[in-house]
């Protein structure tokens, strides 16, 4: 007998027959003699739904109450699955954040999970009952409710398998598991049985949308075996867990992200202080950077050149134009129309082979590149974005990820 | 400086501009420099909603899940008005059930309060807040959300103020007071300025649905004075209090209720124990008996004739038909077409010179009694289905209630 945990997102759960189908799930796992606690996410829509009417009510809605609203949405789910597995004959029980209990801090809009008292859980499963929590919301200790953020019911999953020492956390969702790269964009792209935690994390911060980031963390650090599975197809899905397979190849998937901007500061003294003026303007507007080079010019002059997110570009270009005479600079340029094309695999650094393989396959493409950065489980380049999915398919193929899958 | 508990129902809070509008009467309350505590039910239709979806889920949806269910609909509109409150500048906080706490029994669907602690309330209403409550919910024990039944939201709105010594619970409805009989019936039909509890509960009981019949005796227990008003028209309302002003008429109004069945067992020997037997027979079915006549026959036989609400007709007969033999009786019959006339006062009894006036009026009209009950509060009588409006308005005339309301 083991315990599960099962988390069911949106669409797995957008309406009342996908409900029973999702009920099917975890009637399967107690049919096999395991305790079961099933996470749920709201409906697909309810959420911005109900905040869309918060923010009809005022201009600035108080966050407060904007938790207590969002909130309804997970225990609307919770309720409806609980009626359909008591009616089935398996004993179940829905609760609430506040009924767990899932202590939070009181950050509303997006708390983080300070404690979760197992005792109560503990009880209704060893008496035989499959308890169906609210993902995504807990209770401060002022008794009010808050909410994680979104794509907090992942982090709850987490969380709870944490708590109860849980056997395996499996989150439910559209994709039947974790791929090497974006099967849209390159048709070869296969599914993974296993993964690490660490390339996880630089899958998800590198685009792969099949995880929430700060899910993946809590896992690792708890050592929560999570497995990413399909809950429309049948299938073992994807094992993320703290040791890979000995088989298992050195590089694991291919990642891309259309979400940098390129910013250019051109023409500074060439000192060694130049970058620290640029990147300290930068830092105390809290604007992350994410890949450096500089380029010499002629006449003791250089050039910075580094991404940002393009959610912060308009604010870089405008601390930047405000410290142009101290820097001092001559010109400020930005280019949106690049894109960040990661490698992931494990220990990479201690391999620079593939280092040069990278650049190599690139270059026999003709793909040019803005700039390079490596770390232990990512080697990331920028590119023109009209290159992007040429570059992935080309890394796909050079690392040998477009090879049939091999049998179970 | 007055403490007031407003209550609004599901038409008054419908829609996103309702609740806006019924917040304008928390505000004027406030700025008046009251104290303010607002009850709300779910929008209209929504409760109605959420347990369709649950009855979907399961033939026979578990009670506690439909709590949990049912509960998120308050939870939705109180959100919504504190969040429009708090963005007016008017702190507001919302607070579900056990948020307050409500202490209920474990009776999911029909929960009776136990216990309201009023420390919070007090502390967040000295503190200046308005407080928003959840109405239809509670808490048990056990930390279950329990609801207290349709129309909960009046109860829960009586029983805060009760808990807080409040000044007065006001009831906004769509209605602007209550009537002395049905406006659609008689056109003469006018507002009464007060009525005592113990009136207002017979015509509650009677057939009038301005107020749930459990709030009226709740608010009679602890003597919270209680006024409706209309949330859409501007006015004081109905007062409904311990006392009735010195100049208060006699009789305050006219119901009718069209809910009565009447049964007719034919033949029986007429022997002290008959009536005994026949309601012997129904008081062990749970059946509530309400009017009863006896008119005896030749040959020492009798039939007995009484009503029963229209819901228990089916298993009336059932009990009776089956029990024919030992009554014994020769015949049952049962029709539907009647209705109960009701004419609503202060200490009718000591008044016998009104049931004379009640005869006359309706043998002036040649109206047909099939019977009639009398009461310290209430003279009834059953008249055939076709002569209701014409019973109610010819004794609304005959009572003096279809005179020019007076001045205020």
């Amino acid at each position: 007998m083991a315990l599960i945990v099962q988390k069911f997102g949106g669409t797995s759960v957008a309406d009342l027959e996908r409900i029973r189908h999702a009920a099917d799930k975890a009637i399967a796992a107690r049919d096999a003699g395991h305790q079961v606690v099933v996470v749920l996410s709201a409906m697909s829509g309810e959420t911005n739904r109900l905040l869309a009417m918060g923010q009809q009510m005022a201009a600035q809605p108080d966050s407060r109450e904007m938790d207590q609203l969002a909130a309804t949405g997970e225990q609307v789910t919770i309720a409806l699955m609980a009626i359909h597995l008591n009616g089935r004959g398996y004993p179940a029980v829905s609760l609430q954040g506040w009924q767990v209990p899932i202590a939070t801090n009181a950050v509303h809009g997006k708390a983080r999970i300070e404690q979760i008292d197992s005792e109560h859980l503990h009880r209704l499963l060893n008496d035989g009952r499959i308890v169906v929590v609210a993902g995504f919301q807990g209770v401060s200790s002022e008794g009010n409710i808050t909410t994680l953020g979104r794509g907090g019911s992942d982090t709850t999953a987490v969380a709870l398998a944490a708590a109860l020492n849980a056997d395996e956390c499996q989150i439910f969702t559209d994709v039947d598991g974790v791929y090497t790269t974006d099967p849209r964009m390159v048709p070869e792209a296969h599914r993974l049985d296993s993964i690490t935690f660490k390339e996880m994390l630089e899958l998800a911060s590198q685009g792969s949308k099949v995880l929430q980031t700060r899910s993946v963390e809590f896992a690792g650090k708890y050592r929560v075996p999570l497995r990413v599975l399909s809950t429309f197809v049948d299938g073992p899905g994807t094992l993320i867990s703290v040791e890979q397979g000995m088989e298992a190849p050195l590089v694991s998937g291919v990642a891309c992200s259309r979400q940098e901007a390129w910013i250019t500061v051109a023409h500074m003294p060439d000192t060694p202080f130049s970058a620290s003026r640029v990147f300290g303007t930068l830092a105390r507007a809290h604007i992350e950077v994410d890949m450096i080079t500089q380029t010499p010019n002629a006449h003791q002059r250089t050039d910075f050149s580094f991404s940002v997110s393009r959610t912060d570009v308009t604010q870089a270009i405008s601390v930047l134009a405000g410290a142009l005479p101290e820097l001092p600079a001559e010109a400020i340029s930005v280019n949106n129309d690049v894109a960040k094309v990661s490698v992931i695999g494990v220990a990479l650094r201690s391999h620079p082979e593939l280092v040069m393989k990278l650049f190599d396959a690139l270059a026999a493409e003709q793909i040019r590149l803005l700039a390079i950065t490596t770390s232990e489980s990512r080697i990331s380049v920028l590119v023109p974005d009209t290159e992007t999915e040429r570059s992935v398919r080309t890394l796909h193929r050079a690392f040998g990820l477009s090879v049939a899958v091999k049998a179970e």
